[in-house]
């Protein structure tokens, strides 16, 4: 008889985190190994619930759509589970017979794993549990990076370089750009390319690195003044010297976080207030994980591939990890896969190297050698006449 | 001996100004006819100060390229000539003994374009003038659409599909996307599609009908009550009642126009202040008229067509005149250009159709049949496994 098997998706989606969900269902389907696939409505919510999807008869096409739908195509939430949460979540478990847990998410999801494995392991159910990481934000320790991230780093780059062109053909203004990445700034480091890619000013501002605002808006002037048009591109979290964020948005969210945002508002405005030029923000948020168009396809396959080693790794009997991916990248970019231990992973958080951060507003090579093949390698060139 | 061309950006870029402008050398190499391809750098600027870029050597590559490339590849700028200037702008034209004069913008542009011509014939020059059409408003009378329209109706109707996704896959908040247009509600109307390619609930709001804030915000209680997610998309120039923008950013441009933004902020405030639920707002800003990924094929290939039918009506003697687009839409989309008189178009606006906005906030089929095709054609299909 075969397995049955369950994932659940946990925070925030990433653009290829159906990419994921595809690879858990076609490796099920290809072990023929696995009798029923099952998917949490709305992640933990979902399994709390005993709300589960029935994904074994859904036509192969479908699937295959997974590649190009944002979102999580199941739902996610952001309820992270509490002691008393716990028989709820081994009820259904037990109630749908389900011998593979696998749980698609970042730090506080892969907490809520490494417990489900515990509890299982103690109350001697024979459960498999698998993480499967996922991260726009790119902060899991001890995988190279993460699904998701190379995605956001595109869209990043991209859409930074498309605003750095914007704003050195019509240089009327400052332009601001507020990524998202509350704590970590591998994503906002990523729009850093547009000083690569255009003719453009780009200063470029980290989390990890709290700035002086005077100091900020002296680069900034300094910068405008080039005459060459100026890209401003800042962390959602950034934060002052005080170490708070220099904008926030009065949300806190399901895991207790403040949510910030409206920095690059507040830096546009600052920018029209003390130093008397034009500026606007731009803030495309949730679109920086939700934009398909432009996904990394070395991200897609990346993703895609950790959710079907996860099904491979339990069926072969694997338990209490997740997958990690491993990087070769002389003398060419190569990527392969393996098992962490899901408790050295929960809740520690991998912040961007301080060094990598060039002058306070620059980002070095050395970040780019980690991420431009993330970024899915085939980037643009564009025609600049104006020179 | 050959003539001697000159092309000129105004205002705001989009996604394909570029494409004409490929489209102008193009045709101007193709027809044998042409000695020098000038550009004025940075649009009425170069021209006021005799600053015209040589394009007549480029490569063909780099000119192909500018079908990829965003924003102005030559510059643009948004200073309105005066009566003072146009002498300035004669002594250029002279200078560079140029004999046909394309000025490629929306209605400040075409007015511009207007005053030249009428100069030109009154000086007793030999003197061509052709306006070449664009602008992502849409609002240019006498065409049945403009290039870079179909490029931002497709940025904002995938990024607002690609939102609602997000919105309904993890509905812990109320998303509010705001798309530009201060004026003219034509992209935002485009970004309703995303409630007829998901499954979430889809409000939009116009700045052609104003807005009673506490009955929008009533409409958005009850719209999220459904719990299948809420995305509320909004012009940038969205009035209340009292006929003000609902919020302004406090810069006045140089038309002399207040620029307005900041409103999917203020309904997003209102919505956690007055009924208590979370909200973010979105506002990708100038990325709605920049982006490349998204760009429309429809879009970019007439973008390129009036560019060259300009430069064959001057060169085949024509003269005060705009290229317009007009489209049979059955039995399928067609379309082919003509000449409207400047005089007519300069500095009318096109307001989307009030009769085309059903119950306040949703868009109705007439709008779809109308943009569907300029938008690309191509629509992405979910899979959405949800329900």
């Amino acid at each position: 008889m075969g397995k049955n098997i369950l994932v659940a998706h946990g925070g925030g989606p990433t653009a290829v985190i159906n990419c994921s969900l595809q690879g858990v269902v076609e490796a099920a389907r290809a072990s023929k190994q696995v009798d029923k696939i099952y998917a949490a409505r709305f992640g933990a919510e979902g399994i709390l619930k005993g709300d589960l999807i029935d994904l074994t008869g859904v036509p192969a096409e479908t699937i295959f759509r997974l590649r190009d739908t944002p979102a999580s195509a199941i739902g996610s939430c952001r309820r992270k589970l509490g002691e008393n949460d716990y028989p709820t979540v081994l009820e259904t478990l037990e109630k749908f017979d389900i011998d593979c847990f696998f749980y698609n998410g970042g730090n506080d999801s892969m907490d809520t794993c490494h417990k489900i494995n515990e509890l299982a392991k103690r109350e001697g159910l024979d459960l498999r549990v698998i993480g499967i990481p996922k991260t726009m934000d790119n902060d899991l320790e001890l995988t190279d990076h993460c699904p998701g991230f190379g995605s956001a780093a595109r869209y990043a780059a991209l859409s930074a370089a498309e605003l750095a062109l914007d704003a050195s053909g019509l240089p009327i203004h400052v332009v601001v750009l507020e990524l998202m990445g509350r704590n970590a700034g591998w994503v906002t480091a990523a729009s850093a390319l547009a000083a690569r890619l255009t003719d453009c000013e780009v200063l470029t501002y980290l989390p990890e690195l709290p700035v002086d605002e005077d100091k900020m808006l002296s680069d900034i002037a300094a910068a405008y003044a080039k005459g060459k048009g100026l890209l401003v591109t800042v962390s959602e979290g950034l934060c002052g010297l005080d170490g708070k964020p220099l904008a926030d948005t009065g949300i806190v969210d399901g895991f207790g976080h403040t949510v910030p945002g409206g920095t690059a508002q507040h830096i546009s405005d600052a920018i029209m207030q003390k130093l008397g030029l034009k500026s606007r923000a731009e803030k495309p948020g949730l679109l920086g994980r939700a934009s398909i168009p432009y996904a990394s396809a070395v991200d897609r396959e990346e993703a895609y591939a950790v959710g079907a080693y996860a099904v491979q790794a339990a069926l072969a009997g694997e338990s209490g990890s997740m997958v990690a991916i491993n990087v070769q990248r002389t003398p060419e970019y190569h990527s392969s896969l393996s098992l962490v231990p899901l408790s050295d992973v929960a809740n520690a958080e991998k912040k961007f190297p301080l060094e990598w951060i060039v002058d306070g507003n620059k980002i070095g090579d050395a970040f780019f050698d980690y991420a431009l093949h993330l970024m899915g390698g085939d980037l643009p060139t564009y025609a600049l006449l104006r020179k």
